[in-house]
């Protein structure tokens, strides 16, 4: 049997979001069982609940033993005001937990990744639980945390260390104290709702910062919105080029993103080597 | 008599705001002479003329000893590529030059400050010559070029160095190769276009990134999109959050921005001390 807590660091969920991951886990997962904090229907401005009322639900959820996994209910915006606080307040029960998001909810696992605690990964959220497409990426997750691979993005070695997260996300968190050292990890970057020239800016300043990598790989850029000038290089130029001047290998594309094809991506070595 | 050679280190501007800029200063400013660089008026892609073209513009203006100073023509995107070799190829008649512009350009003035090179400031550009308020902003650049203090920042005390960023703008420089040294310093930021919880965002990094300074003052925050859901704080109130939460003095508003009421801000202790 595998527990899974399920809070929200960032912006609320509905509850037909947990009428539809509850019903999908009853149908498929037999072997499952999701909780819904009851904070994840909170709001308060734009947030799922106010920085102590977030903090606290996802301390409830990460402390208590009952639980194998904590799942981040959705992004928005939010998790980077609680994320240093969180690990801080962590004991040893949440030591031993899966933790599992992506978008906004980077921070958290930044932070975590950073403090060593528990199993990071990335991928979808239970707020994409009510769309066909979304419900594929939502099983990938929960197939994963059963001990089936197959949802795994597809270029993991198993051999190199990997970590995947938003560009800005990443952007915003490199060098704040929460910052995991990624030096010699795959990294897998994504990005959605950005314009060309900001995917290039985000380039910039992680070009200049980010430590020596194994290598990077662009995934999906989605509902990059219309400029009044074609900004004249795609995404993948982009990345090229920024990869080229701070001397990162560019590995190609990885299948992350803000798209029903997202893929999990266990940070560090957690993914399996690959049969030889 | 004041010679200012005007180039655009990242968009283009048109022929008529050389037209515009030129009739204001004939008809208001006999002492001064403005000479646009050709590649004012370049495009490729998003930018004004490939980074090659921009940069190879911009050290002819910087690198010419019969310029008083160089005026960058508009913001954008685009200055941040060729910031580093920017600097790193400006020869002694850079080093007695002022520089002047705001916004994207705040990539260019922040690695000359941080080289130390010339005098730079914070103020309106060429692009904004066409309209009635914006040649009043104008107005400000090319008095105080021309010795008079008048559109001087009003909160600029002459003995505590001082410098003006856009937001993003700073946050992407910051821990970058090019990021000047700015403790003890009044900081003022402002933006433009983006959401609140974008302008939180950039705060939480700058807040875990920014060394000691002397007081960061907020300037205008404009054209805010509307979002899904109000964010539950204002703009002020996510300044003295951050700055709380970071240390930093939080001394109010600056009389800067994307606005016609823009005024000028020498980075450092170029302002006049206050009569006591």
């Amino acid at each position: 049997m595998t527990n899974i807590a399920i809070c929200a660091p960032a912006t609320p969920i509905t509850r037909d979001h947990k009428v539809a991951l509850e019903e999908l886990v009853a149908a498929e997962f037999p072997e499952t069982r999701v909780a819904f904090h009851e904070q994840c229907f909170t709001q308060a401005g734009h947030f799922a609940g106010d920085d102590l009322t977030r903090l606290t639900a996802l301390l409830e959820c990460a402390n208590d033993p009952a639980f194998d996994a904590v799942w981040f209910a959705k992004g928005g915006y939010g998790s980077n005001r609680i994320s240093q606080a969180a690990v801080a307040q962590m004991g040893p029960a949440a030591r031993s937990k899966t933790y599992v998001g992506f978008s906004d909810c980077g921070y958290l696992l930044g932070a975590l990744y950073h403090a060593g605690i528990g199993q990071c990964a990335h991928g979808s959220m239970p707020s994409s639980a009510r769309s066909p497409g979304g419900r594929e990426a939502v099983r990938r997750v929960l197939r994963w945390l059963s001990g089936d691979n197959s949802g795994l993005e597809p270029h993991l070695d198993g051999t190199t260390p990997a970590a995947a997260f938003n560009l800005i996300t990443l952007t915003m968190l490199a060098k704040t104290p929460i910052m995991p050292d990624l030096s010699g990890h795959v990294l897998m970057v994504e990005e959605v709702s950005e314009h060309l020239y900001s995917i290039d800016r985000l380039f910039f300043a992680l070009a200049n910062s980010l430590p020596r990598l194994a290598g990077l790989r662009l995934g999906a850029i989605t509902a990059v919105p219309e400029n009044y000038v074609e900004f004249g290089q795609s995404e993948e130029e982009i990345a090229r080029y920024w990869c080229e001047r701070a001397g990162i290998p560019y590995l190609g594309r990885a299948e992350i993103g803000h798209t029903s094809a997202n893929r999990v991506v266990p940070f560090g070595l957690a993914a399996p080597a690959r049969a030889a």
